[in-house]
């Protein structure tokens, strides 16, 4: 099988988006400081098609996350978008342009049916309605031996993680404060069997490394 | 002046304590697991009057924190005790026993008043009903040049990091989930010039320092 494996930036006080998410800014209020310390590394301009770049701590991190991934799995804010661009005379393609970082087959959990993309780079999307068992199904046989990412929002991998589908959780911790928002682990008590498996701290983040025994 | 320092135990989901915390029970349900890591630690025991213990990655930091103080800072909660407990015919001491693990004095932030306790080994409790400034500055006078411990809880934790009056904040993380109780950050929207300083990982707590520039 498969492991499923999921990573998001959080906040010191557990927010991984801030307040006021919208189409227009679906990180919400202060949201993109959770992500200020991938954008300038090498490992993360490489896959979206950018030279140069930093090295540093957190790069090993990023490469194994990035690394041995067949298939992604993310809810329907994460491919972007309200109801206007399900229009169907005039669908949008999500956040993600013409060339998706993704370089494999992206499953998105939706309540709204709709037909797949195919985009450049190997990138497609493949709308999934209905639920997230069928959606990690899909992207399993996708992934053919390879992994599949879990890769948010926090509502989506609320749901694999109450149903303890998730095999490995990597929350980069970022010390800063959101204040309001959206919260991981709202609703949730248990870890269904993830423990602490690694801890890398870098200047601006800390990798906290969760898997199953 | 004498550095505020605040440490203090915290949950993946951000709890400093579980929920229904009670005179019986001050750290609410599952708290005792925000502090399972501290206890085995022989720098924890010898303060406490107990010999032997582990050595591992947290001994340092502990040793750190245990040393140039000279007085500490308590909520009325953390010196234990509700109403009850504030009988003038038969005052309770707080949760310590007769010889507390502070060995120096101990300034608790209350609305009652309350005559001093001076107990065995070097402790003394003195009750503050002026709030936090005060509080500061008769610990600060009692520490003699070394450094005032913010010991918590949270509530108090909360009025002093909004004053900005903490000079450095130690976050032990625990990799669990409380999933309700009392939330550190609560209301709290910015570091007031905290910025992360070190990081240190353990098997099962990490240890996340925040310091003045």
């Amino acid at each position: 099988m498969a492991q499923l494996r999921f990573r998001i930036a959080i906040s010191l006080d557990g927010y991984t988006a801030g307040p006021e998410q919208s189409v227009e800014n679906p990180l919400g209020i202060g949201g993109t400081r959770l992500h200020e310390w991938v954008f300038p590394l090498a490992a993360w301009r490489k896959p979206h098609g950018l030279e140069g770049g930093k090295v540093n701590e957190s790069t090993p991190v990023l490469e194994e996350l990035l690394s041995n991934v067949g298939a992604t799995i993310m809810g329907r804010n994460m491919f972007g978008g309200g109801p206007g661009s399900w229009d169907q005379d005039d669908p949008w393609n999500g956040w993600w342009g013409e060339n998706p970082p993704f370089h494999h087959p992206v499953f998105v959990l939706t309540h709204h049916a709709r037909p797949p993309l195919e985009l450049e780079g190997g990138t497609s999307f493949t709308f999934v309605t209905e639920g997230i068992q069928s959606a990690y199904n899909q992207a399993e046989r996708a992934a053919n031996g390879r992994d599949v990412a879990l890769a948010g929002g926090a509502n989506v991998a609320r749901q694999y993680l109450k149903a303890g589908m998730v095999d490995e959780m990597v929350l980069h911790l970022v010390p800063t404060l959101l204040g309001a928002g959206d919260r991981l682990f709202d609703g949730i008590t248990d870890l269904k069997g993830l423990r602490p498996a690694q801890t890398v701290a870098a200047a601006d983040v800390t990798h906290l490394k969760f898997a199953r025994r």
